[in-house]
C-alpha cells in the first residue's frame, strides 16, 4: 500500500475539484467587473478614454451600447443553436443508451444471477445485467457532463467577448487579461466538473458494487463513451456551423465586395461569430473533456484488473483522479503567472506569455506528479498485461505520466513553430503568395505534412517508454499526464475564439483602427494557441486511443493483434481509410453549406437597397438559420460512420478485425488531424502576417487587397474547414471508436464475427 | 506435379517474351509510317489535307517541318536529362551495391563455407557470401532493366508525339491510333523485357546454385530491389522536373500573361513537354516494372520455401513467370480491339474505347489464368505460412490471381468515375469554381478523400481472399494478377502524356483551333487514363508491398507482428507518418523549383524585346536547366528518406519495429497516394471541362479566362505536384521499403536492434 490512506484520498479529490470551481467563479467575478452597460468605466487610471485619444471615435458610451447589443445577438444565436442541437443529441442519447443496455445485457442473456469474477479468481461478481445497467447510467452521466462543459464554455465565452473589446480600449494588456481569465473560467470549470462527476459516480456505484471492482470499473467506461459521443456531434456540428458561416462570409465579403472581415454590413457576420463559440469553444470543451474522461476510464479499467483492484487499494486505484486533482492546483498557480505576476504591455509579449504558461505548468506538474506518485502508489505492484501480470515500481509510473506531460509540451512547441508567424515556416508560406494562390496552397499542404514529423516522434517515444514500463496502464497515465494541465491548455485555447469574437465586435461596433489592431494582435496569437490546443487534443487523443485500444483488447481477451493475419490486416487498411472518408464528408458539408451561404449573402447585397452604404441592416437571422440547418443535417452521416464502424466490424467481422480497424484509424487519423490543423492555422496566420505588415518582408507582400494578400485569403479559406471541422473531429473519431469498442467488448467477444461464423 | 513439364515451361516463357517484343516492334513500325519529314503524306484518302479544309492554315509542309523541329527539341531535352540523371543513379547504384554485398556478406562473417539449408532440412545450401554476391548481381540487373524500361519508353513517346499531332489533321481516330500504338510499344517492350531478363537470370543463377533453390530465389529478390530503387529516383526526379516546369509555365503564361498553354512564346514550354516524357513516361515505366519485378520476386521467394521449391518442381515454381507470359498474349489480343477491330470516329468514343480495353483484357485474362493454373500447378501442394506449411489446392490460386485482376479493374473504374469529366464528381467540382478557387480546392480535396473508399475496399477484399486461401503466396500472385495486364495498362497510361505532348506540339507549331481541339480531347481522356494507370500502380503496390512484407517476415523468421507490443506499435505510427514526411519534401521541392522557374520566365518576358509579339524566340535552354538542376538536387533527400528508413529501423530498432514501420507506411501511404492522384486528375479535368464547354452547364462556367476558369486553373496547378510528383512516388516508397527489408532481412535478423541491445 502507498502512504495515502483511503480517507485522505476521499477528502483530497473533491477538495481539489471544489478549489477549481471556486477559482473559476473568482475569475468570472473579475471578468464581470468590466461592465457592458452604460455605467462602464471609460477610464484608464484617472483619465477618461475619450480625453486620452480624440481620434478613437465612438469609443465612449455609444461603443458600450453597441458592444452590448452585438454580444447579446451572438449569445442568443449560440444558445439557441446549442439548445436545438441538444434536442437532436437527446434523441441520439436515448437510442444509444438503449443499444448499450440491450447489447451488454444480451451477453449473458439478461441473467440476474451473480457470476464468477474473471480476474479476481474465486470471488463472486455482480451479474452482467447490472453492468449493462450501470454502463448505461455512466454513459448518460458522461453525456450530460460533456454537454454541460460545452454549454458553460460557450456561455462564458459570449460573456467575455465584448468585455475584451471594451478593455482593448485601455490597452492590449487589459484585453489580454480579460480574454485569458475567461478562458481560465472555462478551463477550471471543465476540469473540476469532470473530476467531480467521475468521483461521485465511482462512490455512488460502489454502494451497489461493494467489493466487485471489476464490474464497477467496467461500468465506469460508459462515462468515457458518453463524453466522447457528445463531443463528436459537438465538434462536427459546431465545426460545420462555424466554417459554413466563416467561408461564406469571407467569399462574398472579403473577396467580392472588398469589405473587411466582420463588417456589420455582411449578413453572415453574426453567424460567423456565433460559430466561433459553438464550434471552437463548445466543441473543443466537449472534446477535451472526452479525452480526460476516457483516459481516466482506461487507466481505471486496467487498474481494476491489476493488483490495485484485486487488493482493493482505493488510493492506488484513484491515482488517475489524484493526478487530475493535482493538475487543477498546478494550473491554478500557473494562471496567476499570466494574470498577476507578469503584465502584458506590448503586443509582442502576448505569444511569449502564453508559451510561458505551457512551460510553467509542465515544470510545476512534473513536481506534482512526483509527489502524487510516491504518496499514492505502493512502491511495487503488478499491472495487467494482456494475460500476464507485469511487476511495476512506482517510479516507473512517474516516468510514464511525466513523459506524457513533456510530450504534450513538445507537441505544443512544435505546433507553435509551424503555425506562428514569428517563425520561418509561416513567413515562407506568406512569401509563396507572391506567385499566387496555387503556390500558397502547395506550400501550405507541404507545411502541414512537415509539421507531423516531430509530434509523431514525440508520441512514439512517449508510447514506447510508457508501454514498456507499465503496459497499457502506462499509456493511459501518459495520456493523463498530457491532460493533467488541461485547465491551462483550455484557458489558452479558449482565449483564441474569445479574442476573435472581440475583434469582430470591435469591427461591428465601429471602433477605430487602433483598437482593431490590438484585437487583431490578440487574435493572431489566438490562432497559434488554438493550433496548440488542437495539437494537445490530437496528441492526447492518440495516447488515449491506444490506452482504450489496450483496455479493449484486455476486455475482449485478445492476447495478440497480429498484422500477419488476414482478419487483422484488412481491419488495419480499412481503419486507415476511415479518417479520409470522414474528412471527405465533413469538408464537403462545409463546402456545400458555404455555397448556400454565399448565395444568400449575394442575394441580400443585391436585393436590399442601402445595405452596402450601411444605412440598412442586413438580415442576420436567415444566415444563422442556414448554418444551423446545414450543421444539424450534415452532422448525422459522419456521426453514423464513426458510431457504426466499430459496431459493424465487431459484430460481423469479430474482435481481431475490429482491433485492426482501431489501430489503423489511430495511426492514420493522427497524421491527417495534425496536418489538417496545422496547415489551416499556418494559412490563417500567413494572411494575418501580410495584413499586419510588421516587418519589411511582410510590408513587401501587403497591404490588404494586394495580389499576395488575395492569394493568402484563398489559402485561409481552404484552411478553415481543415483546421476547424475535419481536423479536430478526427481526434474524436479515433477516441470514440476505441471507447465504444471497449464498452461493447463483452458483446463482440460473445456474439461477434457473425460473417465468419456464417461462411 | 502439374501437367506442364519443365521443358515446356522453359520454351513457353521466352517464347511469349519474344512474341511481345516482336509485337512491340511491329507496332513501332506502324507508327513509323507517319513521316515527320517533308515526304509526309498530307492526304486523307485521295484528297490533300489543305484542299479539304482551307481554314486549317499551316497544316501542310510547313507544319511538318515545325513539328519535326519541336519533336527534336523535346527528344534532345528528355534524352539529355535522363542521361544526366543516370550518372547520378550510377553512383548511387555502385554505392548501394557495395552496401548490399557488405551487409549480406557480414551475416555469416564472409564465410565461404556451405551451410545447412533453413527450410530444405537435411540438405546443404550455398554459403551466405554467395547469396550476398548474387543478390548484388540481381540488384544490378534489376536496376539496369528498370533504367532501360524508362529510357525506351521515353524514346518511343518522343518519337510518337509529333506523329500524333500530324495524324490529328486527318481526324481524331487517326491520332488516337497513333498515340495508342506508341503506348503499346512501350507496354509490350517493358513487360516482355522484364520477363525475359528475370527468366534468363534465374536460369543463369541456377548454373551455380543447382538444387539450392532457397539461395537462388533469395538472391533473385535483389532484382526487385534494383528495379524499385531506380523507379524511386525516376519518379521523384522526373516528377519534380515535370511539375516545376508545368507549374512555372502555367503561373506566368496562363495566369499572368494570359497566353494559352503550350504557347511557343512561353520560355518554359519545352521544359514542360520534356517533363511529360521523363516524369510520366520514364517514371511510370520504371515504377510499374518495379511492381512487376517485386511481385514476381515475392511470389518466387515464398514458393522456394514451400513445396514447389523443396520438391524442385520447376513448372510450379515458374508459375509467376507463366502468368506474366500469358498476360503478354492476352494483352496482344486486347490491343487489336483498340487499333483494328473498332474504329474511333468521334471524340466521345475515345474514353469508352480505353475503358473497354481494361474490361476485355480482364475477361480474357481470367480465362488465361484458369488455363495456366490448371496446367502449371499440381492439384494440391503446401505453401509456407509463417512457420507452418499450409495445404493449398490449385483452384485456390486461381481465385487469388483472379481476385487481384478484378480488384485492379474495380480500382480502374472507380478512378475513372472520380476523375473523368463525364461523371458528376468532376462536374460538381467544376461547378464549385463559381465561388472561386477556395471552394474548388476544398471540394477537390474532399473528392480525393472520397475516391479512396472503394479502392481500399477492393484491396481489402483481394487481400482477405488471397491471404486466407494461400497466405503470402496468395497475396503475391494476387498482385501479379493485377499486373498481368500490365502491357495494356501501360499502353493506355503512356497514351496520356503522348497526347498531352501532341497537343503541345499542335499549339507550338501554330496549327489551327480544330486540330488543337482534337488533341485536347485526346488529352482529356489521357488525364483519366493516367489517373487509372496511377490507380493500378497504387493498388498493385499495396498488394506487392504486403507480399514483400510477408516474405520479409518469413525471411527474418518473425512469426507474429503484434500491434500490442511497444516495438511494433511505434514502428506502425512512425511508418504511417513517413508518407507525409516524403510528400512534404517532394511538394516543397516542386513549389520552390516552380518559383525559380516563374522568376526566370518573368525575367525573359520583361527583358527580351519582341518575345510577346512572337518575333523573337525565348531562351528555352535556361528553363530546361532550372528543371534539371532542381530535380537532380531535390531527389536526393526524399530518396535518402526511403532508402535509409528501413536500414535505420532494422539496424537500430530490430525486425519487430521494422515490421511495424512497413505495415504503417503501407496502410497510410496507399490512402495518401490514391487521394493525391485522384484529386489532381479531377482538378485537371474540371479545368478541361470548363475549357471544352461541351454542355450547357460547362458553357455557363466558361469560357477560358472567366472567373470560374481562373479558379479551375488554380486547382489544376495545386493538383500538379499531387498527381505527378508526391502521389505516384508514394507507391515506390511503400514497395521499396518492403523489398529493401526483404533483401536485408538476414542482416537485420543477425545484427539488428542495436539500440535495444545497448540499453
Amino acid at each position: 500500500m502507498g502512504l495515502m490512506s483511503e480517507a485522505l484520498a476521499q477528502v483530497l479529490i473533491p477538495l481539489a475539484a471544489f478549489i477549481g470551481i471556486a477559482f473559476a467563479i473568482f475569475q468570472w467575478f473579475l471578468v464581470s467587473k468590466v461592465r457592458v452597460s452604460p455605467g462602464n468605466d471609460n477610464r484608464i487610471g484617472d483619465r477618461l478614454i475619450e480625453e486620452d485619444d480624440q481620434e478613437l471615435g465612438i469609443n465612449g458610451e455609444e461603443a458600450v451600447a453597441k458592444c452590448a447589443e452585438i454580444q447579446n445577438a451572438i449569445s442568443i444565436g449560440a444558445t439557441s443553436f446549442l439548445l436545438t442541437q441538444y434536442k437532436y443529441l437527446g434523441v441520439f442519447t436515448a437510442v444509444f443508451a438503449g443499444v448499450i443496455f440491450l447489447f451488454l445485457g444480451s451477453v449473458k442473456s439478461f441473467s440476474t444471477k451473480s457470476q464468477a469474477c474473471t480476474y479476481n479468481t474465486g470471488e463472486q461478481c455482480k451479474p452482467a445485467l447490472a453492468n449493462a445497467l450501470f454502463t448505461t447510467i455512466a454513459f448518460l452521466l458522461g453525456a450530460l457532463t460533456s454537454v454541460l462543459s460545452g454549454f458553460l464554455g460557450m456561455k462564458i465565452a459570449t460573456y467575455a467577448n465584448a468585455r475584451t473589446t471594451l478593455e482593448a480600449r485601455k490597452g492590449v494588456g487589459y484585453a489580454f487579461v480579460t480574454a485569458f481569465r475567461s478562458g481560465a473560467v472555462m478551463g477550471f470549470l471543465l476540469a473540476a466538473n469532470g473530476l467531480l462527476v467521475l468521483y461521485i459516480s465511482i462512490n455512488a456505484f460502489r454502494l451497489y458494487y461493494g467489493d466487485d471492482w471489476e464490474g464497477l470499473f467496467e461500468s465506469i467506461t460508459g462515462y468515457g463513451l458518453g463524453g466522447s459521443s457528445m463531443a463528436l456531434f459537438g465538434r462536427v456540428g459546431g465545426g460545420i456551423y462555424t466554417k459554413a458561416a466563416d467561408v461564406g462570409a469571407d467569399l462574398v465579403g472579403k473577396i467580392e465586395q472588398n469589405i473587411p472581415e466582420d463588417d456589420p454590413r455582411n449578413p453572415a457576420v453574426i453567424a460567423d461569430n456565433v460559430g466561433d463559440n459553438v464550434g471552437d469553444i463548445a466543441g473543443m470543451g466537449s472534446d477535451l473533456f472526452g479525452s480526460y474522461a476516457e483516459s481516466s476510464c482506461a487507466a481505471l479499467f486496467v487498474a481494476s484488473i491489476s493488483s490495485f483492484g484485486i487488493n482493493h487499494d482505493f488510493s492506488a486505484m484513484s491515482y488517475p483522479l489524484i493526478i487530475s486533482a493535482m493538475g487543477i492546483i498546478v494550473c491554478l498557480i500557473t494562471t496567476l503567472f499570466a494574470t498577476d505576476f507578469f503584465k502584458i504591455n506590448n503586443v509582442s509579449e502576448i505569444e511569449p506569455s502564453l508559451k510561458r504558461q505551457l512551460l510553467i505548468s509542465t515544470i510545476l506538474m512534473t513536481a506534482g506528479i512526483a509527489i502524487v506518485t510516491f504518496v499514492a502508489l505502493p512502491s511495487k505492484f503488478t499491472i495487467f498485461d494482456f494475460g500476464d501480470q507485469k511487476v511495476v515500481k512506482n517510479w516507473h509510473i512517474f516516468f510514464c505520466v511525466s513523459i506524457g506531460l513533456w510530450a504534450g509540451l513538445a507537441i505544443g512547441y512544435t505546433t507553435e513553430y509551424y503555425t506562428s508567424n514569428a517563425y520561418s515556416p509561416v513567413q515562407e508560406l506568406a512569401d509563396s503568395c507572391r506567385t499566387g494562390a496555387a503556390t500558397n496552397v502547395i506550400f501550405g499542404l507541404a507545411l502541414g505534412y512537415n509539421s507531423v514529423i516531430l509530434p509523431i516522434f514525440s508520441i512514439a517515444i512517449a508510447i514506447y517508454v510508457s508501454f514498456s514500463l507499465a503496459a497499457m496502464y502506462g499509456v493511459a497515465v501518459a495520456a493523463l499526464g498530457m491532460l493533467s494541465t488541461i485547465s491551462t491548455g483550455l484557458a489558452i485555447d479558449a482565449y483564441g475564439p474569445i479574442s476573435d469574437n472581440a475583434g469582430g465586435i470591435a469591427e461591428m461596433s465601429g471602433m477605430t483602427r487602433s483598437i482593431r489592431e490590438r484585437t487583431d494582435a490578440l487574435d493572431a496569437a489566438g490562432n497559434t494557441t488554438a493550433a496548440i490546443g488542437k495539437g494537445f487534443a490530437i496528441g492526447s487523443a492518440a495516447l488515449v486511443s491506444l490506452a482504450l485500444f489496450g483496455a479493449f483488447a484486455s476486455r475482449a481477451e485478445i492476447k495478440t493483434v497480429d498484422v500477419l493475419t488476414p482478419k487483422v490486416f484488412i481491419g488495419l487498411i480499412v481503419g486507415a481509410m476511415l479518417p479520409y472518408w470522414f474528412s471527405a464528408m465533413t469538408m464537403k458539408s462545409v463546402g456545400s453549406a458555404a455555397l448556400k451561404m454565399v448565395e444568400e449573402v449575394r442575394r441580400q447585397f443585391s436585393s436590399i437597397p442601402g445595405l452596402m452604404e450601411g444605412t440598412v441592416k442586413p438580415d442576420y437571422a436567415t444566415c444563422v438559420k442556414i448554418s444551423t440547418d446545414a450543421s444539424l443535417r450534415k452532422m448525422i452521416l459522419p456521426g453514423a460512420l464513426v458510431i457504426l464502424s466499430p459496431l459493424i466490424a465487431g459484430t460481423f467481422f469479430g474482435v481481431e478485425t475490429l482491433a485492426g480497424l482501431l489501430a489503423g484509424a489511430l495511426v492514420s487519423g493522427v497524421q491527417v488531424a495534425i496536418s489538417a490543423s496545422n496547415t489551416g492555422g499556418a494559412w490563417d496566420n500567413a494572411k494575418k502576417y501580410i495584413e499586419a505588415g510588421t516587418s519589411e518582408h511582410a510590408k513587401s507582400l501587403g497591404p490588404k487587397g494586394s495580389d499576395a494578400h488575395k492569394a493568402a485569403v484563398i489559402g485561409d479559406t481552404v484552411g478553415d474547414p481543415l483546421k476547424d471541422t475535419s481536423g479536430p473531429s478526427l481526434n474524436i473519431l479515433i477516441k470514440l471508436m476505441a471507447v465504444e469498442s471497449l464498452v461493447f467488448a463483452p458483446f463482440f467477444a460473445a456474439h461477434g464475427g457473425l460473417l465468419f461464423k456464417w461462411f
